[in-house]
């Protein structure tokens, strides 16, 4: 139990976890030192590049905040947030499909009621309506619809300067007995993910660009049903093919209508010059834990 | 460029660094998506896991100061950086074995005449003398010597509690003509490596002791030749088999001799009760860039 050269240390260090009382911790742990000895053997980092290793990552803790996670952003920008997703989501067929959290999800939103404007923030007038359903069509009323994006700038509401001041385009809604939702708000843009930081500099050394196309966020909950957490996408976005998160799929993409004074397809009164976003999403039942 | 699955969205990050510039960062960038992306494809991680694997990072992160660097302490544990010192020194034959620096060394120690008690603080008396050459045996004369080493407690003075007050137990020295060195100071002994952070919580996790056999740490270094960084074990240790740095080699174990009064084998006078720890080091020629 010496002598450890750079082919027998990784049998080494997991041959140390004899004693780990948790098969779960020692499974993790086993398959991330398998890993990362040979993503180290791979590349054969100097010790140089290695101390720049631990620099970087030691970075991107320091600029971690209440306010900030640079590890969950350094984490979506090399496609394991989307990755994690998509194993916890082996979804039933006809349901939803999902995308990543992103970082500025607020607990517990303001409440609206159906049809309310939630932004006041200054730009394009945006009517979004749709309706919860289970995967065969079933409404489901009474759905926690919590929806977010950010302003005409790209900016969400907390990422303004004085912090978190006042919240807008953000809203809790519940569904209609028909499962039906509609809110007015206004048209959020593309923005860049905050790149001011470790993250920023790797994408930038990577040749990346920061940008994740425009969308509207939604977390739909019902009793019995996966909580469903996904973005829909705003057709015709340039950043649509190249997403900084990898969170695009086609299915969550939809074109903005520019709305005729009358009637939505949901039968909503809306004024001239507004655009209209339909959306029909569709919650999977719960897993029973086996 | 969208509807990224769990499979294929491996080659889509990698595909994502067509435009990286610099060839060293493409390689890393890809080989690190790709280790990193299957470690998460063979574990699994459930939302709440990966949650609480960014809340690790961000820990150890946090726990990062002038004068503590937890993400070395982690590579140390997990035992990446006795592989990056491994793969970094594919050493000729007869050179003195290498082992990982640790988070102790002070740059410029205090410089120390050949001979001086190079530690202030109570333990049992320790002589230690060798010689540096090269790996055919020839001497290097005026070759810079620095020593670090913990004390009887196994406590390295730089963990004192009012921090970096007085530095002890530590030297520079440079070998005489005949490229020998010799001091005085006391018997290190084993410890924890700091673990009152993150790491310590996973090593407990993991079910492994903190420990580190005792020894005296050497850097020595002379013109033309690779900087040796390196350990002398103290024979009879009892976490020899199970250092948490994975640092134990058999060439450098060397047992304490209890010395009756009189000269060591390198004739130096000592007194009797002084424990004798002699190693000779063999330095590699610098490799030269090609
Ligand atoms: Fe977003
Ligand atoms: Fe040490």
């Amino acid at each position: 139990m010496r002598n450890f050269d750079e082919n027998n240390i990784t049998t080494a260090v997991i041959d140390r976890l004899a004693e780990c009382t948790s098969p779960r911790a020692r499974q993790i742990s086993e398959s991330l030192v398998r890993h990362l000895h040979d993503f180290v053997r791979d590349v054969e980092p100097t010790q140089e590049e290695w101390g720049e290793a631990i620099g970087f990552l030691t970075g991107v803790g320091k600029m971690c905040s209440d306010t900030r996670q640079e590890f969950i952003l350094l984490s979506d920008a090399l496609g394991v947030s989307m990755l994690v997703d998509a194993i916890n989501h082996r979804l039933a067929k006809h349901a939803t499909e999902t995308t990543v959290l992103g970082p500025f999800y607020v607990e517990n939103p303001p409440e609206y009621a159906l049809g309310d404007l939630i932004d006041t923030r200054p730009g394009p007038a945006l009517f979004c309506e749709g309706k919860v359903t289970d995967v065969d069509g079933k409404p489901l009323a009474g759905a926690i619809v919590d929806t977010w994006h950010s302003d005409a700038e790209g900016f969400y509401d907390v990422q303004a300067e004085a912090g978190l001041k006042s919240l807008t385009g953000r809203a809790r809604l519940r569904t209609d007995a028909e499962g039906r939702f509609w809110f007015r708000s206004i048209v959020p843009k593309f923005y860049p993910i905050p790149h001011d930081g470790p993250v920023g500099k790797m994408l930038e050394a990577q040749g990346r660009h920061p940008y994740r196309p425009a969308h509207v966020h939604f977390m739909i909950s019902a009793p019995g049903y996966e909580k469903l957490i996904t973005h829909v996408f705003l057709d015709g976005d340039p950043y649509l093919d190249s997403d900084v998160v990898f969170g695009v799929k086609d299915s969550l993409v939809k074109p903005l209508v520019a709305q005729q004074p009358g009637t939505t397809p949901a039968g909503h009164a809306v004024d001239a010059g507004t655009s209209l976003l339909h959306y029909d999403f569709a919650l999977a039942r719960e897993a029973i834990s086996s």
